[in-house]
């Protein structure tokens, strides 16, 4: 996945002469708390963020120009780069934004937080049940009931705890994969408890077969 | 994971009285877009951002509790909620933080979206590599170099594109988890791959066994 994937394009910039007051109404009506700053060919030159806008008020100060952070202080990203270039480095410099650049230096749009947020969140919001049916269609010849009978055997032997099938079902209907990495401890003790699942089915369907 | 294991508890904090000059400088200083304005027992009674205090200074106004939203307005979290709550609330908002409650309304921490991008980035980063060294630690009397070669062999398989085990080990050092799950087109899918191949090593496993 790329930069311009998780990019928002509908952002709002300013110019480097536009006054204060007009500017802060702007921002405000678009709830934005930072904006680039661009010359006539929307090559980024600036930034600014709410912030400044605050200490220019303060300070007496008119136009975008007194209180824009210059280009050279900008932490910003190609449009090409990878998305993950982006979300380290909106952690890395813990900013709420950051412009995004094509090769002329064009902003060409935005990256915020809450975006990535939404973004990274997808993940942790599928649900366990979908890596099983998953797990279920990919082991041809065992059935959802030997499935949910191996699961069930495997969790009494790693936790001491005994489940019904039935209720490990309901567990992994209920449970998302961001609730299950982190009550197993960890992504790799997460696969290691399905692939333990899985050799145990593997192995019933092998003896089985020999019958 | 709590709310409180992800929130911020190095926040700033304002009263209603404050002027506005002395809260801009503060939030300048601490870099906060926002603070949670409360009373003399750390209680929430309002909210503030930058561009509220923007907005105040452009219309003249003195004090925080004429920029501020009051307490009603305001999305919040409990310390005990589970962390992805603040986490859907964020992206569902649109905000760029969201202060965090103890069971009398006070104050406790207060929840950045940069610090919630930081978390969950976390997970994305973790190196497929990592995740196939704890398969071989489970599947007992496979060793890694039969694990590399029914990778390879399954990505052929899968893919119909021939590598060699050395390079199927080269691209699992380099590649993270997530992008692992990008190229392969989503969670499920990428775990399928990785059962497929578990499948395939044990069942040469069995087959070994039976000479």
């Amino acid at each position: 996945m790329k930069v311009k994937e998780i990019m928002d394009n509908e952002f709002i910039s300013v110019n480097m002469d536009q006054n204060l007051a007009e500017t802060s109404i702007m921002m405000e009506k678009y709830k934005k708390f930072t904006t680039p700053v661009v010359d006539e060919k929307m090559r980024l030159i600036g930034w600014i963020t709410s912030l400044d806008i605050a200490r220019g008020f303060r300070d007496g100060l008119k136009t975008v120009q007194e209180i824009m952070h210059p280009k050279e202080d900008i932490v910003h990203v190609n449009e090409n780069d990878p998305a993950r270039m982006a979300v380290l480095k909106l952690s890395k410099h813990k900013v709420v934004s950051i412009p995004v650049l094509d090769d002329e230096g064009v902003v060409v749009g935005v990256v915020r937080t809450f975006d990535v947020v939404e973004t990274l969140s997808q993940l942790y919001e599928v649900k366990v049940y979908k890596i099983f049916e998953a797990m279920n269609e990919e082991l041809k010849g065992v059935s959802w009931d030997e499935l949910m009978e191996a699961s069930a055997i495997m969790t009494r032997r790693r936790t001491g705890k005994r489940i019904k099938p039935e209720e490990y079902e309901q567990r992994i209907r209920d449970s998302t994969f961001g609730e299950a990495i982190w009550a197993t401890g960890g992504l790799e003790k997460f696969f290691v408890g399905l692939i333990a699942i899985g050799e145990l089915v593997i192995a019933r369907k092998v003896a089985r077969a020999r019958k």
